[in-house]
């Protein structure tokens, strides 16, 4: 089958770029200095590619994603970089920490008693470097690490995500303010200990030199979306939504993706050689720019979404392509849900 | 169980303030004068209520919504107010006219082929009234109608969406922008025929008095959003993404709700009693106002979702509770996809 033969709205993956995204990364951060994030596509399939790439080691933001991934043995060291609080699915985990190494952020007393209580055996301390989101301050990170091997349970180090620095523009600007965060997670290191040193995204993953982060969290750098590509990084978009032209005159077009297929939370898609006007639920209206014929109904429109992670998170499968627009592949996006 | 007992994010649903919303707007608009649309809340469930409601004949915007009513036997006649141009998922439709009368939008030649090909017995013509997405020109609406006649296709009348008028704050003016776009779905009536003349919306469904609009396509009424809830009518919230506090201090609180479980098209979401600072895929930060105590980390918080639509989409399962928060339901969302 051709993309052109897909039902759409549909998830197509350009295999080619994809593996020229996952070897360009793991250029830079070979086996476990790279931890991949699932959440950015949630699809095994792209897991098991990541492993091929050499990272057997994954961040994961649900237990979801964990339980899935060593169901399927794909991977074998999972870091759970969110808190929660849900016995059933704490101890989920703590019976799939049999097949595989299961590491759980903590960052209160109370996430500390949950896991133990659900029987988990590995934390990290999550520590808040600037964003104001999860994490312990620095200062309080070294009394939470000793309460929990007071419960004998093993703390592996620390984690702090910089979210907030993703997009800074300037990249020394950028450097500095990630040499800050990374300097508070340095020094509630100090006080936690362990060998883990986890941060990082992809939009800051080549900010590290220098600092003591020994693992990078970045997930989006596989397929990439229309915000990440202002950073300039050597990662291509490798992901498209497809739709099908199902209405159009002289003044604009209109697609059979909308809002129900593309997160909206960066702001509209885009669709090369043209401006896209608004997204509704199952629509996108967009014109042609000048020089750019008009498509014709029928016709299929690839469309870059503003975040990679909630729009792989809208839909059930990705269909994968080579060069030739053959579809090649069909990978379930079988990690959703929580 | 209890709602406090459920496992986070999750969609509950007050049934008697549901159950408040559809006799409010059933006593607008009794019987076939409403045509509810499923594409704000795709779960079955409410269907079937809607029809206790005394309404048999639903809105749609994909296959999937109507293929997923008939085969449960909930409503008996489906207007697809969208266009399709997929062959198996129109053949598919066409095989269930022998359950249930379906009608098909169209808009273009293009479509009227396709509905053609696949076996469709029934269409609307589907006008533009001024907003910038499907629907043909008015002027051009009979002669549309002529083929499909031509081709032996019952044509059953117009429809006309006026959907960018919804959110107009001013009464009169916007009273006055609706006549004008259901002055031309009637002109294009008058060249159409047919029985059905269908518009309309939650935010206008109180503006037909003086047209010939003769059913009232409202869906988001049923749950409400943060949006919708702005224009004043008489319908009130009835559906929540409940999230769990994950991490709070001084400053902020988290929970474990965020972008992949709200759907943030228009905006943040909001919480009573509490300002929203930002969303996250899998969290959202945010603070409680003045004279409000700080949530603790495991308490349930209810989130308000600035658009209904688009966030039921996002869940499995809606959680349906009576006043005592008991969970005395759980209602799929089972007409997801396309």
């Amino acid at each position: 089958m051709n993309i052109n033969e897909l039902p759409t709205p549909a998830v197509v993956i350009d295999m080619d770029l994809l593996q020229k995204n996952l070897a360009t990364m793991s250029a830079i951060h070979p086996g476990r200095r790279l931890r991949p994030h699932i959440k950015a596509h949630k699809c095994s399939g792209i897991a098991a590619m990541q492993v091929a790439a050499g990272h057997n080691s994954f961040t994961c933001a649900t237990p979801r994603e964990i339980l899935g991934l060593v169901h399927l043995g794909i991977g074998n060291d999972f870091l759970l970089a969110n808190e929660v609080l849900d016995e059933s699915r704490l101890t989920a985990l703590a019976e799939a920490q049999t097949e595989a190494l299961i590491t759980v952020a903590i960052d209160s007393d109370e996430c500390l008693a949950a896991a133990h209580k659900a029987g988990i055996r590995s934390v990290v301390i999550d520590v808040n470097v600037g964003m104001p989101r999860c994490g312990i301050d620095p200062t309080r990170a070294g009394a939470l690490a000793d309460s929990a091997r007071a419960l004998g349970i093993d703390v592996r180090g620390v984690m702090g995500y910089e979210g907030h620095l993703m997009m800074v523009k300037d990249r020394d600007e950028k450097k500095k303010q990630v040499h800050a965060a990374m300097s508070l997670l340095a020094s509630a290191h100090a006080d936690v200990g362990g060998d883990i040193v986890s941060a990082g995204g992809t939009g800051t993953h080549d900010m590290f030199a220098g600092t003591t982060v020994n693992e990078v969290q970045a997930g989006s750098y596989a397929l990439m979306d229309s915000q990440y590509a202002e950073l300039g990084h050597d990662f291509v978009q490798a992901m498209w939504v497809v739709g099908t032209v199902i209405s159009t005159n002289e003044k604009w077009s209109v697609i059979d993706a909308g809002i129900k297929s593309l997160a909206m939370d960066h702001g509209n898609p885009t669709i090369k050689d043209h401006a896209v006007w608004f997204c509704s639920d199952e629509h996108t209206t967009f014109s042609a720019n000048e020089g750019t014929p008009t498509p014709r109904v029928g016709e299929r429109v690839y469309v870059t979404p503003a975040h990679i992670d909630p729009t792989m998170a809208l839909h059930d499968v990705a269909y994968v392509a080579n060069i030739y627009g053959d579809v090649i592949d069909e990978w379930p996006i079988d990690l959703r849900g929580w």
